[in-house]
């Protein structure tokens, strides 16, 4: 037995309460190195030698892993447990204290006590929703009036300070485009008083930007969107602010005597606002930029305030944060305290590109923009540096990296505001569809960036950030059509958010899983591929896609066209999914 | 290579920030696998391929695992990294991704800001101290006039319900016998009202038991504990209160109409207060003990304010905090910031009796009672069921699991009120004056439970809550001479808490380890044993506990003595540690 690769720790992601009686443990070995896996349980109160076991499930496997798991019931929400680890060849038990070779009667792992101020509660309102990234000056503009000097003409290439005349009203106008596609959220980058087209630099947290509009009209599309059922989340940047932020002007002016000199970190006074500035910024002296001391409490309080007062204002639903992995920890779990006693289901979503793990313990964030889920992506659509089962395997490392309570609000996207867009990076236009079949099918809060939808191009900031071509002419109305079925077909099924996810064939560029009841096989190839397919429900079915009708029989196969995908629903579920939809 | 073996997460225990511009990391790889790890790194916003690089220090190792460590300097306090791993026969390279057979371009590990709200600051106090801890009732009388009814003769042995009159004027009273002892910290079980001896069944946080004396006894006890240098610990038990405790009378008297009802768990009303109780209570149904609802915001308040008052009514130094494990994070990292913000350098450490890093993250404890270190002492010194090496290993693994800044304030303890007396587990007093050898040379904050300085017996509760001897005849003295010279050493060496310990011997019954520039060795067999030394530096030397004097030439060993330890210091360090403590 390998045991130096099973591992276990009564922590997250390895051991965390889902609902108030139920404890989920995960255990990863070796791949193919243990036959199975029995947990022994008890209350931890209780004397010992008379456990509950249960066999656990062999759930996923990444190529280097086997993740066996199990779901463990306690009446006292009281937990003690060992694991027993069978091969072929021998049995060993793992504890707390290491691994031995007979029942031990001590060092059991603990998971003390279920409490229910720590069970993860997730907004109940984000399962089955896709949300929207909207650029808001490049979407639509609704009101003239209040564009900003020197606009360029709609549609003409944008440079870096390129402005458009986009606004809060355009969006407002537009809600029925998103409303009719099945979209169920909208975030909008920053819209707050700002001289920049991006507006990250923000000048006045509490006043919308004039180019955007007014208070009023964010209210207004608050308001209209959730007429429409559609959820409003704005940008929150409280790393950095703009040059001619309020605070940071006064210490340009007062220097050492500005009572905000502490709310940021300058090297030298006088401060020098230019190339190779003397304080700290965003990144290395992006000196428009100058980072915020959120260590400091009158900081830290501004930005909690403004957290709450657009939730309390304007009725927002949640925050993105920028660069949110650059702030402290302790700021963030007073944020999530703040904004969840304003609004108790307001979601919370950090940008952080990496790893996080350490913002999703529950005490800060709900979610994080899934980047290395869109890096697995990239690598087998657009740059086809991995086969399906590296994919799978890069896939399944990454959901088996979090708990269960994050996987439906994990932020999947093809690209962003700050990357190329998925259809360029992909070249060829069937490729850049099978992602976003991909998206829409797996479990998650899947994110359409505005515009890829109908296919628009764009290479890295600020290309891939083009104004929306309203003529339908230009549209790819097939590609819209592809994500309004599959972006209603998750409203109708919220479960296909959860992550009951179960591969089924991954070999050459052929992909094909299970999500709940739906069947999804994607050929990423340009040859026509036969999919054997097993463990997949029999009866009759329908490709959501194609319309195409399957008889599923006992033992059976899938024919695929180059570069297709079917999304099969049973025509039991068919059933049920039109008639919410209708 | 042993690919499946190797692990870095960017999270606690495998990476964190010491300091403001230094980042510890930590890679897992199988023992023996790898022969060398280099840690590739640099700012995160620079260009790729510039990257500065580290040779990794195989720190340690624990029989199924070595341990990589780097320490990287950051300027930015912004950190990307990977490894390149070697072994013999190949050359991989590690990151966030995955393994990768040539240099990566992406997928670098991040530690995105080292946030200085994050650090993790323990009070700079609790190196090179050593805590002691008392239960009032039993260490001495210092007023017979607040004697509770029924008080048994001193000395006699105790049972579950007896009382003996101990108390906090007691306590003072032999400041002067810590004091001289060399104890830093004393940390008393509850003291504030309540039936019990123990006092675990709090009816009033807010008062002294009258038993024990007063607020007035406790300030004197804490004023001339601060003159002598030594902090004062309370027992803060908010995981339950006792049955006569105001709020839950109130619920026994009006039930469903009482305004504490949600103060606690109550099945079924009226309340039934005994056997089989119908409301929820530490473990299972000790009636007398109900179980606080934390979650709910009033009792959360109520014990919040009972933490900061009695810091500021009495000055005491910190808590430790009864059943830890079974309260709700959410609470502990609510408490801390309001202790800390009563008094910065506070010492909060938690009862987890097992793996405790939930617990250890910098926003919750400091400390814990370090239970599972315990086990691994009396494996080695009691039991007898590992050797040498499997302790070191055990010891390793432990050390390990943590992040450094933990290390210093860890709670090591050979025993409690809640368990058998070292010297009763040991059998051999020799073996317990060699585990009393190893707490006090090793890294972490040494406890030492009242009375086994002198040799104290006791089997489990209540026989390990005898009354203190203070008949100084029935000492062991040489053994409380031992106690003292160790405990005076540590505090004229506050480096040994950090943890800086290598082992240099580690086969049969014989341990030898250096920290920092001690040189330990524990001869825990019946034979006369010849330790060869290797990496100890050379130079003339003195061995603490015999007096002997050393002279170390390049190739040596040591002679050691059935049952017995030498603790080895260079005469160069000797002078400063005399100088120091006259």
């Amino acid at each position: 037995m390998n045991l130096a690769c099973v591992c276990h720790r009564a922590a997250m992601p390895m051991a965390w309460p889902i609902g108030e009686n139920e404890l989920r443990v995960v255990l990863k070995a070796c791949k193919d190195d243990l036959s199975g896996v029995n947990v022994y349980y008890g209350d931890r109160y209780a004397p010992l030698g008379k456990d509950d076991r249960l066999r656990m499930d062999k759930e996923a496997s990444d190529g280097l892993f086997d993740y066996f798991t199990a779901r463990i019931h306690t009446e006292t929400r009281r937990v003690r447990y060992i694991f027993r680890l069978r091969s072929d060849k021998e049995i060993v038990w793992y504890t707390e204290e290491g691994f031995k070779n007979s029942r031990p009667r001590s060092g059991y792992f603990q998971y003390p006590y279920i409490c229910l101020a720590d069970i993860i509660k997730e907004p109940s309102w984000i399962r089955g929703r896709t949300m929207y990234q909207i650029f808001p000056d490049r979407f639509h503009n609704g009101n003239t009036g209040n564009d900003p000097k020197g606009c360029l003409k709609w549609g003409v290439p944008p440079k870096a300070d390129s402005f458009f005349g986009g606004d809060l009203k355009g969006i407002t106008d537009k809600l029925d485009y998103l409303s009719h596609l099945g979209i169920g959220i909208i975030y909008m980058t920053p819209i707050f008083r700002s001289p920049s087209n991006h507006k990250y630099d923000t000048i006045d947290y509490y006043d919308i930007d004039p180019a955007f509009g007014s208070k009023k009209d964010l209210k207004m599309l608050v308001c209209e969107a959730h007429a429409r059922d559609i959820k409003v989340i704005l940008d929150g940047v409280f790393n950095h602010c703009g040059k001619d932020f309020f605070a940071f002007r006064d210490v340009v002016d007062k220097g050492e005597k500005s009572k905000y000199k502490d709310w940021f970190n300058i090297y030298k006074f006088p401060v020098y606002v230019g190339e190779n500035p003397n304080y700290e910024t965003f990144a290395n002296g992006i000196w428009t930029m100058p980072k915020l001391m959120t260590q400091n409490p009158e900081v830290r309080e501004y930005l909690l305030d403004v957290g709450e007062y657009w939730i309390r204002e304007a009725d927002i639903d949640g925050w993105r944060l920028d660069v949110a992995n650059e702030i402290d920890h302790a700021f963030w779990r007073e944020f999530r305290k703040r904004i969840k006693a304003v609004k108790s289901d307001a979601f919370i979503i950090g940008e952080v590109w990496h790893d996080s793990l350490e913002w999703l313990r529950g005490d800060q964030f709900d979610s994080v923009m899934n980047y290395p889920w869109r890096e697995a992506v990239l690598d087998f659509f657009a740059r086809g540096n991995i086969d399906a089962e590296g994919f799978d395997n890069r896939l399944t490392r990454l959901r088996m990296s979090y708990h269960t309570d994050i996987w439906p609000g994990l932020l999947n996207l093809l690209g962003s505001h700050d990357t190329p867009r998925i259809k360029t990076l992909c070249g060829d236009a069937r490729k850049s569809a099978l992602a976003a079949v991909f998206m829409l099918t797996y479990h998650g809060l899947p994110m359409v960036y505005y515009g890829d939808e109908i296919g628009i191009k764009g290479k890295g900031d600020p290309d891939c950030r083009r104004t929306f071509p309203w003529d339908e002419r230009v549209w790819d109305n097939e590609l819209r059509g592809l994500y309004e079925k599959l972006i209603k077909l998750r409203r109708t099924c919220p479960e296909m958010s959860d992550g009951n996810i179960k591969t089924k064939y991954a070999k050459g560029n052929v992909y094909a899983y299970t999500n709940s009841d739906i069947f999804i096989v994607i050929n990423n190839s340009g040859e026509r591929m036969s999919v054997p397919l097993v463990g997949v429900e029999v009866g009759l079915s329908t490709d959501i896609i194609s319309g195409r009708k399957y008889m599923f029989e006992e033992k059976r196969s899938i024919e695929t066209e180059p570069y297709s995908a079917a999304v099969i629903v049973q025509d039991k579920h068919l059933g049920r999914m039109i008639h919410q939809h209708a």
